[in-house]
């Protein structure tokens, strides 16, 4: 191993004091600092590779036995089922480790890297971050600088720690029942707006598999909803006055099913008999649902627990091997699905 | 007032040192002391009335500007949807005033005060407790000692802080829509076991709706389900087969009602034809189930949101006027409830 650099062999070739480089470091507002100044502490750090576990250690001061779950939008607490079943799984691994969690949501308009601002509050001693952001810069320096952060998704980091659904898996094992059902036009509602890194893998495969049978999925065929099942009822009007032909939506979560099961009945198309209807997820209820949603199952208690229990032991520096953990996906198959209905002649 | 009472008066009283009192006072783990010796310190404090603010003073050390939203069965998160829309309400209001929110289930088998430990671990300055228990002694020894509590629900402690609804208002209202309707024969599956508060709550404010209107609710015309849309699925099966005569059903709340209408649709009722389904919350799904469900409207963002108000008011020693505050409900009329239908003859 090479001579361990130190704060001192920074502030050397920055040309600045020990204490500015751990102002700049810490990103202390405590002291106010040129950005020219800042810029040259953390290109001097960078070029000497000090940043890993030394930065990491410099922020995580406390040893508060505390992680923080980061839901960058806490309005989808109001519709969204997932985030309890994920807290569920966060606090049980929590209670055998004596852990506690924080749940916070990120600042509108932060004024600095707001997750290095709730471990230097020393609140937390990590977190797990849900849906990440592909072009969070703070995020992605806190993974560059190995902070102590698990994904619930993925920016497809390489140095990220994260717990994923193999998500392509279960679409395949999807599509594969409905085109085998006949189905060749086939709609998708998302479960929230274009861009956002779940939504577009969800995407991405389901156009992937669609055309690996020869199906086109035009962008007309997608209508986004907002993680509630009115979004979900209301892109599902659009998406099928737009396009009556389609006889089959995959929708983006079992919470947008109930809203397309809705808006498709409003139609007057009967599921499944008219139009064939997937979730994804497998929530509690989706199997008491009429009729019971065929969906894709995830174990979202487990994907926390398998997150809190790598973050608890990255907190502990145990060496871990898998950083990036695949949980399966597969098909559950129930009454919201069905041949394709004979053409009209 | 008074002269202040001082831990040197309660150590005088018991015939301990002061460092003994404070260790008992504290709950502290870190000194041994017999039961004898701890009995006497804590009847000296009660007969000096050294309680309130000291004893909670000594407790909330710090000021960690964190809250804590008690869960005591945290494995409902599984499936619960109105725990997320209280989260959400307490995280608006942090956001405003700067305060943190850490999630917590009570221990299943606490050595001590569970409450207290969690403030003494200096993790949180206050508490909001969802769904509190009557009988719990812990909970009810905080609330004695001014601590600094808001209840989510009720335990009729004349002193308690705590945020509610007029349940009895919406169902009330509920009684009479179903009333008109011409059903008499009613039942109802409550969303957890018999003996819980919240359910115990609206199990009575239903009887007493009932009797006003001259219609008896019988012990057998009451199945409890346990948080599911399945434990509604499945007691709503064992209520109307007890009882085909049943006309309507007031489930506990809306997931419990998914699991009414999948039910009586499975026994070959169709709803609302043959069978109204009342449900309670007004979660924002139940305006898209099939059908539309009638359900008592309750903003659970609210309630959350003035929780976490008058906990950090409470914090900052504000004078607070109203103890117990009181939410309206009112009840939503959708599809899931008509008249009742012509007797087969």
């Amino acid at each position: 191993m090479a001579t361990k650099v130190t704060s001192h062999d920074v502030a050397l070739r920055a040309g600045v004091s020990r204490a500015t480089v751990s102002i700049v470091l810490n990103k202390s507002d405590a002291v106010s600092l040129s950005d020219e100044t800042r810029k040259r502490v953390l290109q001097a750090a960078a070029d000497l590779g000090y940043t890993p576990n030394s930065a990491a250690r410099m922020l995580v001061r406390g040893n508060t036995e505390t992680i923080g779950l980061i839901i960058s939008d806490p309005a989808i607490l109001r519709t969204d089922g997932f985030i309890p079943q994920l807290l569920l799984g966060i606090s049980e691994i929590n209670r055998e480790h004596g852990f506690h969690v924080l749940v916070e949501g990120l600042p509108l308009h932060p004024e600095k890297n707001p997750y290095e601002s709730l471990v230097e509050s020393r609140r937390i001693d990590g977190m797990i971050v849900l849906n990440p952001q592909s072009n969070d810069p703070d995020l992605k320096s806190l993974i560059d600088r190995s902070f102590p952060v698990v994904l619930v998704g993925s920016i497809r980091h390489p140095q990220e720690y994260s717990v994923n659904f193999t998500t392509r898996q279960g679409i395949a094992a999807a599509v594969d029942m409905l085109v085998d059902q006949g189905h060749r036009i086939i709609g998708t509602v998302p479960f929230s707006p274009k861009g956002q890194v779940a939504t577009d893998v969800r995407l991405a495969a389901l156009r992937k598999e669609l055309a690996r049978r020869g199906i086109d999925l035009p962008e007309s065929q997608v209508e986004y909803g907002n993680s509630s099942a009115e979004s979900g009822h209301m892109a599902t009007l659009r998406l099928l006055r737009r396009h009556p032909q389609i006889t089959a939506i995959m929708a983006g979560n079992d919470t947008i099913a109930i809203g397309t099961i809705s808006a498709a009945k409003a139609l007057g198309r009967s599921v499944p008999q008219d139009i064939s209807i997937v979730g994804f997820d497998d929530l509690p209820f989706a199997a008491w649902l009429s009729p019971a949603l065929t969906t894709v199952h995830v174990d979202a208690v487990k994907q926390g627990a398998r997150a809190a229990d790598l973050l608890i032991r990255l907190l502990r520096n145990e060496v871990i091997v898998e950083r990036q953990i695949r949980l399966p996906t597969s098909l559950v198959t129930r009454q919201s699905c069905a041949k394709v209905p004979p053409r009209p002649t």
